[in-house]
């Protein structure tokens, strides 16, 4: 369902897009057919590249095909796009062989690439001449000041995790919240939720956080239904497909975000979007106010098919309400039935903790996972001794089910931190985000197993993003709890 | 040595472009990965064009990847870009593979194609959508001005045989006369001289030629010696290399302009740079006043490798010697020194008749070509009745050295014209280029062996081109002499 009106809105917050000019110059090496040069220029770009020929020999008599493959982390080089036959689309592998028909002349990319390296591989020239790169430049662009993020006296190890942080979050801003500017290049829910709360703390760009909840309550599915995310070209458009959690978290970020603006007039416009969620997904529990799985459809919560979303699902249904709760009073509205809701669900939620395992465990099988302890911590379901115990066992408990995403591990560190575990919550940032930066990440990653750090599930890292929304949040955390 | 003042002119006859907007719709049928859809624009174009794409399914959430593939005859299509090794650039072959980020939306090219055929192959697109062809466009461009050229009274024949030349010719006619808007995309001297003789009986841009004069003039190498061909872009520039027949033609191609045109100025203008030419090449002679191949340097005559270039360069010679006679008594201007030369040059060419075989001999093994013959004529070093006797006898010289292109053909016919043999003329012309039409041809090729449609001296016809400006003279012997 389109409503105009939310649309508008959002079209007339479109951000100013900053344009910084990047260039690195060539060797002035002739290249040869089959001879490639790579440029580095030392950190993370979005933007529009172009390419300066010349040449050596006669005059070029036919035109210059060649290929140029864009590179967020230089690995990505070792990859042969022809071999790549995962799931996700192929053409998002950032790889084009195209011609110049006049040399001296310069190849103008019309499409945006996100990358550090570029690659340039010379197909065929002519027997007359030999091309010569004179430069690489680009036109880079954001939707973030670089002047409005706050200096902070960070010590070395803060300042570089807050540097990468504000380099992925700055990269992903654009005309939306992107999840990452190399794919999917849109605003997702979830990723907006996180990129909203570390925006707050640097750039403090509102109205770019505004355009997205508008876009998202003007593009709904049937009955109302919030999706995952958002499509804005060529047309504002939401996808078809719905997660349990991502459609809850627009309350949070609705909340979020007035907590931050103090913008009254968007929390009374689209508070009904957020009660019409609710009025959606309080139909998913059974009747002893457990979350029906079935009936929930997809639950994201981290990437990990193994993992079982039951009482993840349900945390994540009261981490909503509390927010919705919040909304309604802040709006001066009776909530008195949400509240009930809310107790309802909590005492459901209570009784999936197994006093002799010591977790909260989910589904069937009775799984104990890192992400249902997590969740159950952020939804306030426990208090805080119980949940500072779960937090210092989880990690020797030897059968919980990992987390596997950045995403995953933003939860963990919060919920560290509502516990008052600051001191373990600054470790474990360090620990993994921090290897990131060990490998050489100049913006975090999508994706990131300090065990495996280049382990894919798409079938090949040529399609991951390693500048990504959701691993944004060490800057959040660093100057909302640090400094 | 670039002459500015030459370049200025050539600059400011820059021809205006004719835009036709042409389109083919799709079928509505959606697209899988791999398959593929050709569209036949009826006829040959050049232009830029663009394809609109639909999708059905969800929303777009990958962009869609695509070769294009552009041909002019449609048996391109069965050649494999990949097995293409010959020794013309690959980077000819009009193939591109490109994203469409938005969908529904257009991709534009901006590099201009020679086409009939379009053929599009869906690389990847995404499991969520499949993508649907609405149509292919083009803006397609000339600088011949098709309401021009007369309409003749023609034979069925003959009127297809002169569409087929007109539309060859108005498809190099571009930005200059072109030789082929496939490849090379260039300003040839040979190609220009038959252009411009086919342009004075049917589109009449005489300033389109006077511009390409100009070019060369203002772009000569060392001692003002004329180039094969000049570059255009990214700035006019002329090629490296040289042809000892092709510099003659800068001459009969100003006579010819003059004639037809009658711009005195012009002659006046470029009549030194036609002296230069004669000054330089007087030189490659040895002492019995015959042509020093050697010291003429490239002498192209025919795509032929066989082929002994003495005898045809020695009449080249005199072909343009006896324009330039023309150009300096019109000039009002004293010319003995280059009667005499003329005089001396005939002499030693009759000497290569062979009496007793009946053909002009070229070189030390005394090779009997028919381009020796053809040329001998053109410069009128035999008397009609022995030139009528040769003509009669070459076709049956079973050790003659024979014709390998369009160009060469050219000469053919018009030496036949010329000894006053128009049927024979009109027989061969027909048979020649109606082979081409038998095939299909809506433009004339570059190259055509009868006995051997689809031979390459490239490696592969997917780098031939099949709109060849060399071949586009039936539309001039069908218009001087026969209506």
């Amino acid at each position: 369902m389109i409503n105009e009106y939310f649309l508008e809105k959002a079209e007339s917050l479109k951000p100013h897009l900053f344009h910084t000019e990047i260039t690195e110059k060539g060797d002035g090496k002739p290249l040869k057919e089959g001879e490639s040069v790579i440029f580095d220029f030392g950190n993370h770009y979005v933007g529009y590249p172009r390419i300066r020929f010349s040449s050596v020999g006669h005059h070029p008599d036919a035109p210059l095909l060649f290929t140029v493959q864009f590179a967020e982390i230089e690995s990505e080089f070792n990859q042969n796009p022809a071999e790549y036959h995962g799931w996700i689309s192929k053409s998002w592998i950032q790889e084009e062989t195209v011609h110049l028909d006049a040399i001296p002349g310069v190849y103008r990319f019309e499409r945006r690439y996100a990358f550090r390296y570029i690659k340039i591989t010379i197909v065929s020239a002519s027997n007359n001449y030999t091309p010569v790169i004179e430069s690489v430049s680009a036109d880079t662009v954001t939707s973030a000041d670089d002047s409005a993020a706050e200096e902070k006296n960070f010590n070395e190890a803060d300042r570089k995790l807050d540097a990468v942080s504000l380099r992925t979050l700055r990269n992903c801003m654009q005309d939306v919240f992107e999840d990452g500017p190399k794919r999917d290049r849109r605003l997702w829910l979830g990723d907006l939720r996180l990129e909203a709360l570390a925006n707050y703390q640097t750039y403090r760009n509102y109205d770019l956080v505004k355009r997205c909840l508008y876009l998202f309550a003007g593009t709904t599915l049937e009955e109302g239904r919030l999706a995952n995310n958002v499509f804005t070209a060529p047309e504002a458009e939401c996808d078809f497909q719905t997660m349990f959690d991502y459609t809850l978290f627009f309350i949070n970020t609705l909340w979020d975000y007035y907590c931050a603006s103090r913008d009254e007039e968007t929390l009374r416009e689209l508070e009904p979007v957020c009660m019409k969620q609710y009025e959606l997904l309080r139909e998913c529990f059974d009747e002893q106010h457990l979350l029906d799985v079935k009936k929930a459809g997809n639950i994201f919560i981290d990437w990990n098919f193994e993992l079982d979303k039951q009482a993840p699902g349900q945390a994540v249904y009261l981490y909503g309400l509390k927010d919705l709760v919040k909304i309604e009073e802040a709006l001066g509205k009776n909530c008195e039935e949400l509240k009930e809701e809310i107790r309802l669900k909590t005492e459901a939620a209570e009784k999936l903790y197994d006093a002799e395992k010591g977790f909260f465990i989910s589904g069937e099988n009775g799984q104990i996972s890192w992400a249902s302890q997590i969740w159950m911590i952020l939804a306030g379901v426990t208090d805080k001794d119980t949940a500072e115990d779960i937090l210092n066992r989880l990690p020797s408990e030897e059968n919980a089910v990992k987390m596997n995403s950045p995403y995953a591990y933003h939860h963990y560190i919060q919920a560290l931190i509502d516990t008052g575990m600051k001191e373990e919550a600054y470790r474990a940032m360090h620990a993994y985000w921090g290897g990131m930066i060990a490998q050489g990440a100049d913006t975090f990653w999508e994706l990131y197993n300090p065990e495996d750090p280049y382990v894919s599930p798409y079938g090949g890292l040529i399609v991951h993003s390693f500048c990504h929304a959701w691993s944004c949040t060490p800057a959040y955390f660093l100057r909302k709890y640090y400094y």
